[in-house]
């Protein structure tokens, strides 16, 4: 066990007991690449979800937060390629024919099977297609199935995301695993991704829930890519209890450290989206500090993190700390100029508004390490936030140009 | 004179009566290149400016927005390569003793002179230089100088800026002037650019800052590049009377006229403004109609003109439909998915939110001609606006990156 109280495993949503998994290709995908995840819970499993905000919802994730609410969860079925988004009527009647079939091949009661797509915006789903898929699915489902359904749930990401952890609660070793996919469209409110999320501890349905969005505003809505929002954003979780056959009752410490391991799990797998983000190379932390509240520290980290030209220095190997000042300043807080210190990692480059002396050696030998870290000090109050960005490049003008 | 009761006509800023330029290299700029504009009016007149909204104003901003409030203005001195941005009580110093160095050399009485600067933010204004430019500026005073103080004022620009009009009022010529710079951080609220607008008519001064703002909202605040706001943007307009050395009082019916040209003349430089954008080859039009009111109108359409994703497949030749309604529903603008229909150019490729079929050829044939109107029909009300973008390129990405 690590300082925190639990330590990091190797495998992803089946680490947690009595999930199984396993990924296939149905043909949405062109060239036989994986299509089409199921993930199954032996046993009936609490389930919470947090969604998009975007207007525009995919037709599965409208289904998918009428179905998070129902008594319990058995399966979650995830295609790629499509986003069934954007598809009105036909698009609601494929989801929900996803979802039936999904139930009549695993045998489980209707409500017990969460949904969710990825992929092309404004495409119809191939039905049929996902039909067999589910079925073959069905018949490869394993305990070593993770990463197969890790990686049948990518669309650009250049690799599966898998994460899982162990604790020791009441006696008994507790586990968490998830799968996470992202890459573009990744701003707030979790843009394009998916995530799925396993614990073989019993929870109530409330409080997984509210410890859920909690741990996803601090995860993944604290990172952007490129500033834009998708329709189709799935966190999913589910908590099976299989840790515990004859139940447990936690008690506040373990609660703690439970959420604690969900909040570093998230957390982990929400820089490694931005990491992958579209032709991204290298990460860039901003913190804001000393400002007058939460939201405004928070709206001045996501303008400094949403701007194009910062991004750019970044990929161009530099911090250009007047574009990150401009940001900050357009983001609709009011700002003291004379107050302002922005620090790139432990360099202080400005103080009372004024750029100081520095060795940019200094800086450009960070931003070679990949890494970057950007404070911003508003120095009126004592609230702070951060995001997660990574820069702008090329590369990622040209994944979406379609070349 | 054209239907709208006015001529477009050669020249810029030097066209109305009473108005000479110059543009010298003082030596901020690298290669001898023009850095510093002058525009001098042989008789007081009145001023109107509006200015950036960014917290980080620049020194000249903060001085010129206090001097445009004086009683008369006889010239304005903007330089190029510096915004003296970012730089303190010595950046308002310096911006200081360069409008004074300028009021001492052309003669003129204190708070006539305007100021304005555009260029790298966070370094300090060499000063020396800028007061041997002046010196210079005004040996070289004409009325051919107009070309000359555009060249002077650009930055990324590719090409010098320049509009002018002339219309018949009180049964004289009258005539309007102006230039601009543009190029990067252009987004609402007038993003690094800079204009200058005259006039031989004489306008009270508050009808005329009044028409101005209302120009500006319309034109240079309905442009977005790169959706980075500035710290130096300024709009300054000075009308002279010349053209009525006794005097005239407008009848209705002319003011209607003048304020139309000054919005076409506007309309036509922000336009210009985008077309020349950093690494722009595309220009996006963004027509949002049929939504509850103006504010949600520009909302969605902004959301859609600043998307990465939308930019960058206009970049690619293509128009992804999908990217622009998520862009849509992430606007903060409660959208019915079953009323959105969405046009590119004559062609309908969604409604009733859903895919319409169509000739991609079609599409594809508009985007080479480089310039794509997108327009978005919510379906819930009388309501629209429109917002100017251009692609997001590689081009852009490698100027911001300083390759």
């Amino acid at each position: 066990m690590n300082a925190m109280g639990f330590e990091r495993i190797l495998g992803g949503v089946c680490a947690p007991k009595g999930f199984l998994a396993s990924g296939v290709a149905c043909g949405i995908k062109a060239e036989g690449k994986p299509d089409l995840a199921l993930l199954y819970s032996e046993f009936p499993a609490a389930a919470a979800g947090v969604f998009t905000t975007n207007e525009m919802k995919a037709a599965p994730v409208k289904l998918c937060k009428e179905i998070v609410d129902g008594p319990c969860a058995r399966a979650v079925v995830i295609n790629s390629g499509c986003a069934n988004a954007m598809t009105g009527k036909r698009g609601d009647d494929d989801a929900h024919a996803m979802v039936r079939f999904a139930e009549k091949a695993l045998g489980v009661g209707a409500g017990q099977v969460l949904v969710a797509s990825t992929g092309h915006i404004g495409e119809y789903l191939l039905v049929d297609k996902v039909t067999s898929g589910i079925k073959q699915a069905v018949d490869e489902l394993s305990v070593g199935g993770n990463t197969d359904a890790a990686k049948a749930i990518m669309t650009t990401d250049s690799y599966p995301k898998e994460l899982a952890a162990e604790m020791e609660i009441g006696g008994k070793v507790v586990r968490l695993g998830a799968m996470a996919k992202g890459a573009g469209m990744m701003h707030p409110n979790m843009a394009t991704m998916i995530a799925v999320i396993t614990t073989d501890l019993a929870l109530p349905r409330e409080r997984m829930s509210d410890w859920l969005k909690k741990s996803v505003e601090w995860s993944f809505n604290r990172i952007t890519v490129d500033g834009d929002q998708s329709t189709n954003d799935t966190v999913l979780m589910l908590a099976n209890g299989a840790a515990f056959p004859d139940g447990h009752v936690l008690t506040d410490e373990e609660a703690d450290l439970f959420f604690r391991v969900l909040c570093w799990l998230t957390g982990r797998l929400a820089r490694s989206l931005v990491k992958d983000g579209e032709g991204a190379g290298k990460l860039l932390r901003v913190v804001v500090n000393s400002a007058r509240d939460d939201v405004e520290a928070e709206r001045v980290a996501r303008a400094i993190a949403n701007s194009n030209l910062v991004k750019c220095s970044l990929y161009g190997g530099s911090v250009n700390v007047g574009r990150i000042a401009a940001a900050a300043g357009s983001a609709g807080v009011s700002i003291e100029q004379s107050k302002l210190a922005i620090y790139v990692g432990e360099h202080k480059v400005v103080e009372f508004g004024e750029p100081v002396e520095h060795d940019p050696r200094d800086i450009e030998k960070m931003t070679r390490r990949g890494e970057v870290e950007v404070t911003v000090s508003l120095g009126v109050g004592l609230a702070a936030a951060q995001i997660l960005t990574c820069d702008l490049s090329k590369e990622y003008v040209a994944i979406n140009a379609g070349e």
